[in-house]
């Protein structure tokens, strides 16, 4: 029969504690920047996790906000000591993502955001089962020029660059668990929302499946 | 190099059509009833599955919209042409989810709502891989005692079967794929809605793991 302790220790078994990491990637133009800041505006359970990188801050930007700006050689020693989730070079600057600071972040039980590429998210995938991996993509092939031209990609060589780097990144689409089809900003938020409330809901399950 | 025809295969490949068939189970006083009539009523995807019943209609209940009453024979006959998704028998009565018409409803685009018991759930998901599973539990076990007894199950062996039922159904809660509880109406409804519209954005794996 039913009683007390057999309820809680199921509860206590099957519910999770914790907040998840969440991966946000979409290729050129899909708005993931835009959607993640709406996002940790609007749901008081994300927040953003700030990267290390290697490269200048550009003007407005601020160390410790938009990122953590250290030197090429501290940033090779943290490799080294293991202190990054999943880190890349890009066009010679490195990026990283703290991993105590979000794993401490996840122990309050916040969600915290990653926005990153498709190679973060399949090496955040590795080290973190749990991880919830959500593509963002633009409504059409129409709208997503119309975005990269609207952000001052003119030239027709910078425009194919962008797309031939969209379509290897779409390849990695199969990697990922949720697809957010980023129309409108608003429904964007609300279905990533409803996607980390859902995550939080489900059951624990010894092995984790996607 | 991305294009337009890329762009939309790979929409059409990953992206899932349709609804979900949705499975809300719960053990006694879990409050499935209430939180089903609430969910279809706050969000517009969502439509009840109407079972059919070998039971009599209770006062108030009308045939089509509570359940579709209909004799034992019939009934039987349906099992055999593999009418139901999922049947069972309680008390001496035949209870069961009638399946075309759930299909016809998931194509059109609407997430099916199936209350029923833990072996029903079990059986849909057998015959049913990418149906959502979701079990809800009232928020404590002192709070389901209160529930029962609310319901005017008094007796001491009354409320001792309800307690021995449910603590079989809570053994089979490894079998579901989210774990909701019922503390506030609202709150549950929410969650429930968010688990749908996230399932609803996963990405369609040729293998489908919950």
């Amino acid at each position: 029969m039913l009683n007390s302790a057999v309820f809680n220790r199921a509860m206590k078994k099957w519910s999770r504690e914790g907040g998840r990491l969440v991966v946000i990637s979409s290729p050129t133009a899909g708005g993931k920047t835009t959607v993640c800041a709406a996002l940790i505006k609007s749901d008081s359970t994300c927040v953003r996790s700030v990267s290390c990188t290697t490269r200048r801050p550009r003007e407005g930007e601020k160390d410790g906000v938009d990122y953590y700006f250290i030197g090429e050689k501290l940033f090779k020693e943290r490799i080294r000591q293991g202190f990054f989730l999943e880190w890349a070079k890009v066009h010679d600057r490195y990026y990283g993502t703290p991993g105590r600071y979000a794993e401490a972040l996840l122990r309050k039980g916040k969600n915290v955001i990653l926005t990153i590429d498709v190679n973060g998210g399949k090496q955040v995938k590795k080290n973190f089962k749990d991880a919830c991996l959500i593509f963002l993509l633009p409504p059409s092939f129409k709208e997503m020029l119309k975005r990269i031209k609207r952000r001052g990609t003119e030239s027709r060589p910078a425009v194919n660059l962008r797309l031939s780097t969209a379509e290897k990144e779409l390849k990695e689409l199969p990697a990922y668990q949720y697809l957010v089809i980023n129309d409108s900003l608003n429904e964007a938020v609300c279905r990533i929302s409803a996607i980390i409330k859902a995550e939080n809901s489900k059951i624990k399950h010894a092995k984790e499946a996607h």
